[in-house]
């Protein structure tokens, strides 16, 4: 249910925000005038608007649910390098089962191809296939046809009763942390897209963030008794902050220099630095909050995964999802320089 | 895992059957290697080949997974009405639901859209969700993004143990039964195509079967303790029926004659009424076998769901999932018509 940056081509993505709540009334209209489910029968936990749906089975087990649609042109380039693209398809359905804190258990795949290129199934497959098997993830159905490059995978994924990381889980005064490191992929988009430009070492440091993005599934299964609410960062960390503060009603403080990003995207200038890490999309870290007692824990978790995990802010009463920037001093930023972040963030929701 | 019949453009469906085989090896290569799930995971009852995938829980319970993507142009004209889109693209999937003998329960949606029009989608939405609440199928999430019109749905269902109609679990001697009548869908396809031409009034009569197709959920329900195998005719009878032969390692006798029809389709001249019947798609009857002492009860069910079962029938032995048609006297049929008639499935497979 996220999915990759979109290039800007076709219509806006406000307009289909206004679909997808189309859908969600939809869902929601019927869900009301169903009839209720026996216990026999599996039941549906959590429907549309968080990063998975849940389904609890008859017995303990919860299912992880999530769909995510690919197509050239919109979510990547022609003439993308296939093996990337088969790893992506999967790691961008891998990260919405680890911001629910899921175990990855299978998946189905459609694809439309304009051609049969064995060349490019053979990549396609190895990409998607490698990732599989590190995840122990197995493909068990799909559909192919001829069209337009598309791909469209649902993953499922397996979580414990009571277990699953909601975005709603949010308490006040929750500590708000962030994995690895952010804005990367977004550096590496605008160079190919000539925003901006950066040295060709630069961008050879950063490509494989956009391309290879790293779903963080041992985190989330880590986190499951740790944070109160998590996410992954697809449309960026602003924006995917604010679906989890929405949910949770609540709003948050946010240290922009505690970002944690790369040495590389360090040497940019200051604007490109931290439109990148703020409001950059396709990380696919984990964005997540949990009680400043869990601080010890935390810790021992990112040396155990040694993965690094920075604590970047705190949540705060808001009914709107407010997020407030602050420097390292605990001032706040600028409004002028805020406005500009938050609008590139609305650009790239 | 079905689709609906392909309309004749871009690459020849051979190529993707090609593909499929192509992933169906690295499933099952994975599957190999993976590492044994633990008892306490949900784990993978039955992979890629049958009309849904099976996932075993924790619980009692096995769910019933199956994926179809439907694009313009090659699963439906450009144009088409758009509340029968949505009614069609979920029936498809029900289909596969019905065919495995599972109770519907939840289903994802991705929706590619050339442009954000309300009209179309009011349309879409209404056929889509009249289903859904239909047969208690809930929209659990989805994802949408601009791009050529394209829609890719997951369907999720439930069986109890052991209870799941698969195709392999026909035996020497099973009647083969089909539901309703076949070949009215075939019949408006090529009506629409100029293939041929009927009257005004039998492509009105017909055009519901192709366009409102009905899934067999209650049939697939009750065939749970009768039928030994099952399958969704989507492709044609012949090549849907060969699917389930070759999968239960076995032949069929098939009395051509036998096959039901409309009265629409009896009117038509004979190479056209039995190419319609025998090989043409898009009729979402279910195929299904049974041991002959289940044809009491079986007739039961039929009066019970006042829906024609109709003995078509029975296996035989063959290495090759061979397919003997006979007349109603019992006489093979000419074998050029009976390759005139297997032309035409390969053709639409």
């Amino acid at each position: 249910m996220t999915a990759p940056a979109k290039l800007p081509l076709g219509s806006s993505l406000s307009e289909f925000a206004l679909i997808e709540s189309y859908f969600k009334q939809g869902a929601l209209a019927m869900a009301q005038t169903a009839r209720v489910a026996t216990n026999e029968l599996t039941t549906i936990a959590l429907g549309i608007g968080d990063d998975c749906a849940l389904l609890q089975t008859n017995g303990s087990e919860i299912l992880a649910i999530s769909t995510d649609m690919l197509l050239e042109g919109r979510h990547f380039l022609p003439g993308a390098n296939a093996q990337w693209l088969g790893h992506k398809a999967l790691a961008v359905n891998l990260s919405d089962l680890a911001a629910m804190g899921a175990k990855p258990l299978a998946f189905t795949l459609a694809l439309a191809l304009p051609a049969s290129d064995t060349v490019w199934l053979n990549n396609f497959s190895t990409g998607l296939f490698q990732l599989a098997t590190q995840f122990n993830c197995h493909l068990i159905g799909g559909d192919t046809t001829s069209g337009p490059l598309t791909m469209s995978i649902t993953i499922i994924g397996s979580v414990g009763n009571h277990q699953a990381l909601r975005r709603a889980g949010a308490k006040l005064g929750d500590d708000i942390w962030v994995s690895g490191c952010v804005g990367d992929a977004r550096l590496a988009l605008g160079a190919l897209r000539k925003e901006w430009s950066i040295s060709d070492l630069a961008l050879a440091e950063v490509l494989p963030r956009m391309h290879l993005p790293t779903p963080r599934i041992d985190l989330g299964l880590g986190l499951r008794s740790l944070a109160s609410a998590a996410i992954d960062i697809s449309d960026g960390l602003l924006g995917d902050l604010r679906h989890l503060l929405r949910a949770s009603h609540l709003g948050a403080v946010l240290e922009l220099a505690a970002l944690p990003i790369s040495a590389t995207l360090a040497n940019q200038p200051e604007i490109i630095r931290w439109q990148c890490a703020a409001a950059g999309g396709d990380d696919y870290e984990l964005c997540f909050t949990a009680a400043a007692e869990k601080r010890d824990q935390i810790t021992v978790l990112s040396q155990t995964l040694s993965l690094p995990l920075t604590r970047i802010g705190y949540t705060t009463i808001s009914t709107e999802a407010k997020i407030e920037l602050i420097d390292s001093q605990g001032q706040a930023l600028d409004a002028n320089k805020t406005a500009n972040l938050l609008r590139s963030f609305d650009h790239f929701d």
